[in-house]
């Protein structure tokens, strides 16, 4: 195993530059940090390990380092410390390749999720969670805003950007694509009566929520086959985006 | 209308101090920025406003600064994006004294969230904002972690902060408290066979959630009166702990 004791270790500098969206568009390559993250990253060709054994929390990461099967790189924890996006990291940071964009295979009754133009990193990792749990076919995000191959996204989703097929699509693209599969589109929306719990779910669906600031645009209002409303009881006229996501998902599940 | 011009002003220093959490615990005080942040703290006795006017961004502003009738202190765009937490500042930065905790008044049927020992902003402030939303009668934050003063949860909370009450206490003086009023202490946790959606929730509830990292503790899940689970069915094992929440909440509100 080699091991880097300088900071100015050219892989090492390459590496931290991935925070940057700009190198991640230019290189094609994403980080990947934490067991967790790295465990669910089955799906996806890795370059590099760069591991610091001091900083590991559990008894498994041999396991892991092994089934990888790439070129493993030594840091000591000060020079991990330096490399990690984290606060409290964990002794584990790949570099991936970032796969190539399809979408997602449909089931016999098609469950996506529509994400439109999510800003917040954080957002979009906890809504991928929650297509996880939920058992999605996939999670396309519509006009991209956030760069889905963020750290933190990976890191929000705990890994699950890698168990959940996403893809990333223009609005002009997907809508026709939805509309030719017969799959209802679901826009959540304060501007109808209907309750979220008493539309028909049960069906081909597509959940679509829009932006933290602005919700969806008119384009998908406008084309939505079902607009539904999530009960507001207080001041505020909005939840929070992957929370409103979280509820419509297991919706889908419990009418199902 | 005061106007602040140097960087170097004690009172524009002392509010930029409140990012710190020993600052805002040793002074009282705490940061609200932001137009619907500060409209929605009305129960808040604000201190000083900081204002940018050429950085508002509706035309509703002067009313809003007329309602909160305290000394006004103008800044330069330079100066306020210096003083400002946020990224995208909208001209509006308050400061105000924090509130004397108390325990939430009770409704005929109780309905409270047990948020413990939360430790990002931004999830206790999404759970805020459900908590408005589902209309519960009070959060309570058992064992502090974050601070629920800390300006994130003020903004990812939408400024519901100051709609939902809200208070901290200790596990130790919360559980006998719940038990004596005989609100019924409901566990989210993987370890039942009961979904959440079959447990009866109709009647006086706590719903009571923990820590990103380890779920509620020992002390909440063996005194818990019912244990449900959310349906997991991808790979990971945990949604976002707000989304969690909201879903029992809303799970509240469907069987009510």
């Amino acid at each position: 195993m080699l091991e880097i004791t300088s900071a100015q270790n050219p892989r090492l500098k390459a590496a931290h530059k991935l925070k940057d969206r700009r190198e991640r568009d230019k290189t094609g390559l994403f980080v990947i940090e934490g067991f967790r993250e790295i465990s669910r990253a089955k799906s996806i060709e890795i370059e590099t390990l760069f591991i610091c054994p001091e900083l590991f929390l559990g008894s498994n990461e041999g396991a892991l380092i092994q089934s990888t099967n790439v070129e493993t790189l030594k840091l000591s924890p000060a020079l991990f410390k330096k490399l990690s996006f984290r606060d409290r990291p964990d002794g584990l940071f790949a570099v991936g390749k970032k796969p190539e964009s399809q979408l997602p295979k449909l089931s016999n009754n098609p469950f996506l999720v529509i994400a439109q133009a999510i800003e917040k990193p954080g957002n979009l990792g906890s809504i991928l969670r929650s297509c996880d749990a939920a058992g999605v076919d996939g999670c396309i995000v519509a006009d991209r805003c956030t760069d889905i191959y963020n750290p933190n996204v990976v890191r929000a989703s705990v890994g699950t950007l890698f168990t959940v097929p996403t893809t990333e699509m223009p609005s002009d693209e997907l809508l026709p694509w939805l509309k030719k599969n017969n799959i209802q589109i679901v826009a959540t929306t304060p501007d109808t009566d209907l309750e979220f719990t008493h539309a028909d779910l049960t069906g081909p669906v597509a959940i679509a929520v829009g932006t933290e600031q602005l919700g969806l645009s008119d384009a998908w209002l406008s084309q939505a086959d079902i607009k539904v409303r999530i009960p507001m009881l207080g001041e505020a006229d909005s939840l929070n985006v992957a929370a409103a996501t979280t509820l419509m998902l297991y919706e889908v599940l419990r009418q199902r």
